[in-house]
This record gives structure tokens, sequence and C-alpha cells, in this order.
């Protein structure tokens, strides 16, 4: 997997610990760096006791408040101890955990699926939505509705079983690329969350992903991407049928809602799913707002943060909280930024907080 | 918790490493006795290399076959093993892992509950199903039809919070005993089948039990009782909705069915809440065949088991298979038999297989 394993490296026994240690960090970077897709798990905190668990973070009251939290929540002697049983986490995935413009990872999937699908289908050239799909005309897919975006889907996510949906979605990840970077969409991963990720589970926290998106499209690349299992998404999904294909038992995605993980039903979805109130939440947009409230209304310490994208450098600027030109993608309206500041919800502003954004940058 | 913790035992440090052992062994057995909601943790296999996993199974095809099973998916070396990702193993609840008879305990509940709410609906006593219920008429009781059932959880179980249905399920449990026993349900649980989960945690297994019962019931006592936590419960449950009591979000249980984890249910259940297939699954009833063909229906050694309930004497006989009574719940039709039969899920005699079933019994 790492161009670096152990395996490769002698370290000879004459060499100092903290030679030794700083070496195997120097290679733990390297490592990480030629394997985007995997990112290298931190280090443990019990070996480690020095080194800074969120390096891809600048100094500032977001990092700050992430190392107090946990600090706080683990300290046994502490008024804030969280007993590990009860350390939930809860992470937003588009805008939160990787790149969600200029559209939707799931939903670029869904246009693709139906240029893909369109020879099979020669009636699409005459029919909407399909017809400005397969003319690639961008304009008029901003202007989709909602019955436009249910047509796609229902085309593209039913009518298939689970198992090859999967097979579809990574064949789908394994060629697909952002327009804009030219790399896989699994590479577009916050090198930043990452690590509040991974400090968290060394802190004993499990962590869930509850995300708007379709529960088993997440859950085709969590696992190797974030280290989620399946088990560990909390999603949107389709009604699922219990059918049989030459007397094998499948299950058939059905062309029909089954649960909608977003706004209020992210809160529902944490209580269905997870059935535990979470002690920290990640968003980044209005769709987090809810989740943010339920894990906030709980006693004790809580960490509830939001990403603001400001930084159409690295990656993107989006609000239009704060000025920020409004997309009508992970939109992060004034008042979200208002009840967050009201309610000591935290704004992680993407520009100054994070030192590095992706796992490929130099 | 324990009556014996290993903070009053002083063990002589000159007193041999074999002897200390098998005074742990002795302490720790006489903890578990003691103790009978708290099942104490089986010895980790690395410490105790010799010491069978499944004490209260007597020898025989059931027992040898987890044994091997085990052995065989954790042999890294062996054609069966499976890689600690992808161990998964579920559990049906009632019947499975403790007594269903003469009433599902959850039922036990409703009826109750309808019981302790009748003073302040004056209606009810001329209002059918409550009028029998009130009057605690078991014929009429045996006779509800689904939309008695249906009125009853509605009034029983939704129109109230997550939380306020907690507290409710929790001073019940505190305070009820089955009519048996004479014990609290808690205590019903069945000692072979703890064994088994535990065997299969130390083991790598990820253990889920997939129940038709409610989701958000099970979840009081689960971790207590099984060592599963809220989030390892598939179930079947109700509509939440995401309201305000005054300024605070609450979620409203609505009565109306949201997921019935039953039948073909448990397999849908298994790929929603799980989203993989399990390589172990136990059952007792009609209502896990589904998932029992699910579970089988995969590649590699798996295993699929139904607990036939032949014991009269220490718990209860009803099939109606093997010419054991018909009793309405917790039905084993003979054809469930033949299936098992012929596709080599293991049938698991109470009477033959289980030394002891619970933990109170001398």
């Amino acid at each position: 997997m790492h161009m670096f394993s152990r395996r490769n490296i002698a370290i000879h026994p004459g060499v100092h610990r903290s030679a030794q240690f700083l070496l195997l960090i120097i290679l733990l970077i390297l490592a990480g760096a030629c394997a985007p897709t995997t990112p290298a798990p931190a280090p443990a905190p019990e070996t480690y006791p020095d080194a800074d668990p969120l390096p891809s973070w600048n100094d500032g009251a977001a990092k700050e408040a992430i190392l107090k939290f946990v600090k706080e929540t683990t300290d046994e002697s502490g008024p804030n101890f969280v007993p590990p049983d009860d350390r939930i986490a809860v992470f937003d995935q588009d805008g939160t955990l990787w790149v969600e413009h200029p559209l939707y990872t799931q939903g670029v999937f869904a246009l693709d699926r139906i240029r893909a699908l369109a020879p099979s289908h020669p009636e699409w050239s005459q029919t909407e939505p399909f017809k400005s799909v397969i003319a690639n005309d961008t304009q008029a897919i901003s202007k989709f509705t909602e019955t436009d975006w249910e047509a796609i889907i229902a085309t593209t996510h039913a009518g298939m079983t689970t198992e090859q949906f999967t097979e579809t979605v990574q064949h789908w990840l394994a060629t697909a690329k952002h327009p804009r970077y030219n790399r896989p969409y699994t590479d577009l991963v916050y090198l930043p969350m990452l690590e509040v990720i991974a400090w968290l589970r060394e802190n004993g926290f499990r962590t869930f992903m509850v995300t708007g998106g379709g529960q088993f499209f997440v859950r085709v690349y969590a696992r190797k991407v974030y280290g989620f299992s399946p088990a560990e998404i909390v999603g949107s999904s389709l009604v699922l049928s219990y059918q049989y294909d030459g007397g094998k038992p499948v299950l058939m995605r059905e062309p029909k809602l089954f649960f909608m993980d977003d706004g209020p039903g992210k809160a529902v979805g944490i209580e269905l799913f997870i059935g535990q109130r979470p002690f920290a939440a990640f968003g980044n947009s209005n769709g987090d707002r809810e989740m943010l409230e339920w894990t906030g209304a709980g006693y004790g310490k809580r960490i509830m943060m939001l990403v603001l994208h400001d930084d159409p450098e690295r990656e993107y600027a989006y609000g239009p909280a704060e000025g920020l030109p409004n997309s009508g993608v992970g939109t992060f309206p004034q008042s979200l930024a208002d009840e967050a500041n009201a309610k000591g919800w935290f704004i992680i502003s993407m520009k100054n907080d994070w030192k590095r954004i992706f796992l490929f940058e130099e």
C-alpha cells in the first residue's frame, strides 16, 4: 500500500531513541504524501506525547478548541469527562470532509451515468431532463428542479441490486476526475478533517458520517478514504425490497425515497442509526443546522463546528455568509453564521485555519 | 457492581502464578453468579488458552460447529479466513437471546402501560382493545388482531419524545417480573448465547442484534444485558419528528411505522443499518428465515443457527416443528426445520445442547 512500509526500513538498534522517532515521523509523512487515497493513521497519543495531532491546522481559536475539547472530555479527573461509551462524533461529508463544488460528487456521478446509459435510451434525446444532461447544457442543469433530479436519481440509482449499484459506483470512481483539480474525487478530502477524525478515534470517540448524500454511494469508498465502516455511514436511502434472482436472494433498490438524511432529518438519522447524542458535530451548511443544534442540546461539554469556504485560491469561496458568493451548492447563509456566533458554535475559516487542505499539496 | 471486585482481593505476590490463575477464575465465576444482569466477560483467549469458551453448552454438533466456525474464520493460513473488517455476526432477540413466552416482553410492557394509563382514560373501559387489557382478559388478548395491537402500540409507544419513552421503559423494567420465573425480564437471557456473543467478539467479530422488536425499546437495556451499543441494535421503529419543546429540540415518536424489521425486513435492516453481509446468524423462528437465507447466500464459510424450544422443564416447548405445540408466539414451523436440514443450517436443541440456560440457575 504505502511506498515506505516499516518492513523496508532498517533502523539501527544503536541509533538514539529520539532520532528513531524523528526518522519514523519523517517516513510517516513521506508515506502519507505518496498514498493520496489512504491517509496514514496519526500516531497513537501514548507513543508520541509531544507530537501535534493537528499539523495541517494553523494555530487559532478553532484548533485550540478541538484540542481542548478532546483533552477535557478524556480527563477522568475533570468536570467535563465523557465516559468512553458515550464518546460519539459526527461529520457531514459534502463541504465538510471533501470538496462539493462545482457540484456534489454524487450529482456528477448521476449525470455521468445518464450519459453512459444514453445509447440504450434513444428516447432521452427528446425528453427532459435527460436531453439537457446528454447535451451537457450546464445552464439548464443548474436550473433543474427537484422533480428533474428525482427522475435522474430514479434512473441512475434504482432498478438494480445493491451489489450492482456498488459495482457501478466503484467503476465510476476509478475513472472520474474533478474538472478543476484533475484528480479522482476521493483525493479531494480535507487533510485537516482527517486529522480531527483520527485524533478523536485515538481518544476513544466512535466517529460517524451523517450525510445528506446516499448512504450506499458513500459506503463504497468511505472505509478506504476515511476509515468509516459501512455501519458508520448515516445517509439518505431508497426503499430496498427482498427478491430472488435465479433462486438467489437480492436486495433491489426501488425508485422510492426511504429516508432523507438532511436538515432535521440529520437529527432523526443520528437517533435512528446511532442512538446516542453526539458530543462533537462538524458541518458546513444549512443542512447541518439541526445536527449541530441537536448535539448542542445535550448536557456537558460539546463542540459544534462549521467549515466556511472562504478560500478561492486553494478551494472555493461561497456563503452567502460573510459576503461570500451565493452558489446554491452547500449554502451557508448569514443566519447560520449569526446563530453560530450566538450559540458558541465555531466557524472554521478554510483560508485562515487550514495550513494545508489536501494531501496532494506540496 | 460485582460483589467480588479485584480491589477487595489481595493476592500475595509470593503465590505461584498458576494458583493465582485458578483463584482468579474462581472469583470470576463467583462474581458472575452474584451479578445476574451483568454477565461477566468471558476470559480473553490469549490469557486462558485451554479454557472452554462455551461452558454452558453440552458437547454436540451445535457446539462443535460454533467452535469450528470461529477457528476457521480466524485462521489466517486457512481457506476460510475472514478479514477482521468483514467479521459480522447477527442475533435475533426474542426466543434467541431471551425468553419470549408466554408473550413477547415488549407486548407485556405495552399491556402494563395500558393498565397504568387507564385511570386517565375512563373512556377505555368501554372501548376495545383497551377494555380487555384493563380486565386482563387473557383469552380476548390472545385473539387480538393486528389492528388491535396497532392501537395499543400507538397509545403506549407514540406521542412522546424518545427520552420520555426511554425513561418509561427503564421504570417498567425495574419493577416488572416474569410470571413464571418471578424475576426481572432482563434476567431471562440465555447464558449459552451470551457465551457465543462473547466468543465471537473476542475473535474480532462485530456483533449486532437484528430484532423484530422495537429498536428504541431494546436499546434501553441492550448494553447492560448483552453489551450491544445502541448503534448495534437493528429493530423495528416508528417515524420520528424533530420538534421544539420550550425552545429545546426533541424527537417525537409518531404513531406511524417507519421500519418493520421482520421476515424479509431483517435482510433489508441488515443492509441498511450494518451494510455488510453477516458471516454468522442466529434466530429461532419464521421471522428469521430471510436473515439466515441472506447470510447463507454470501461466499465462503458462514454459519446459520436456529434455537428450537424443546425444553418445557427449564423453559418452554413450542414449534410446531418436530411435533412441538403450536403456540403462536415465536413460531418455528416444520417447513423451517426442513429448510434448515436441507441447507445445512444448525438447529440448536435447548434441551440437549444447553447444559445451563440461565445465569440464575444453580
